[in-house]
């Protein structure tokens, strides 16, 4: 065995609540480039400035339904009558380079690619659930930065607490602390992922 | 669910040929207070000084067989004329204390404990192939601290090169590099094995 050879890229999974700092942790690790973000397609039309296979990969929703169909997607969902959705080839293609790919998804996205019987995902999946300290906390942190009615503000933390029944389902929980101390268990449990057999 | 409800501790598994360090990176750990060294048991009369429950349960022959035929040892292999093995209970209740346990023991052992199919091992175990970065860097590596003739050392490297066929079994596999990064690496395995959500 040559240790030397490239290994896979692991396919990072993160869901959790917002209001976790989630995605900051995972912006973070991008922004060192130890991982890239998976690129979504959509059948929205592109936002001033948005770019082609950066933002997002542009789809008409004729193609985008028959990729479906063709099991080309990992996870999809219509979302206010437009469609998003995951490309297996965008991942598939960094995991074989050895790239790690981190997918910012909720648990019905997270449940999909779980689902998904390629040997690639099986081997390179690394699942990650965010977690509030406590429903309490989430009510403070989310309250600070919420300039939306009562109602809607009750309705996310409807949503949270909802969310938060799925954690068992993943491989790791990271419950959130302190910022600092959460940003080096999340790259704990990431450096620590790259050294998992089943990469080679 | 509440997470300051005691997890469970970690069934360290720790293999690889002498001369990766892999003792002193599990020792460091003990030292820290973040695990305990499992107390092996064995036939052998205790050395001057040899504390039993400590550095090792000493059993009589009949006592240590009959364990083994109710089930009560991990593994046990026989050297030299004595026998040797880790007891359950020993590790179990650590476990359930939420104590991370490190036992140092060669892939024959680790084949015996992975095997065990116990709920609680199944839920915690956490292997570890520790690797030299190639058979000749070994051979540098030990050929330092040798004091034996060369047919013993030959066959030293003879059944090095024999373990290190067993890597892909264990869950992580440590490349050997410094001192230094391998520490932080074996670490960051430990970190992040404590968030997995089989330890709640």
């Amino acid at each position: 065995m040559d240790f030397s050879k490239q290994r896979l890229g692991q396919l990072i999974v993160v869901s959790g609540p917002s209001g976790t700092g989630k995605t900051t942790l995972a912006r973070k690790v991008c922004d060192r480039g130890e991982a890239v973000f998976s690129v979504s397609c959509t059948t929205r039309a592109p936002r001033p400035g948005e770019v082609d296979g950066k933002d997002y990969f542009f789809l008409t929703e004729e193609d985008f339904l028959a990729r479906v169909e063709r099991g080309e997607l990992f996870e999809y969902a219509r979302v206010h009558g437009r469609l998003y959705g995951t490309l297996k080839s965008y991942v598939y293609e960094n995991l074989q380079r050895g790239v790690d790919v981190i997918m910012d998804i909720d648990v019905q996205g997270a449940m999909q690619v779980r689902a998904c019987e390629d040997d690639l995902v099986k081997r390179c999946l690394l699942e990650i659930f965010v977690m509030p300290p406590s429903l309490d906390e989430l009510r403070n942190r989310l309250s600070g930065r919420a300039t939306e009615d009562a109602a809607a503000f009750e309705l996310r933390m409807q949503n949270a607490a909802a969310e938060m029944e799925h954690w068992r389902k993943y491989g790791y929980v990271l419950v959130s602390g302190t910022r600092e101390d959460d940003a080096r268990r999340f790259d704990a449990i990431l450096e620590a992922g790259r050294m998992r057999t089943s990469l080679w």
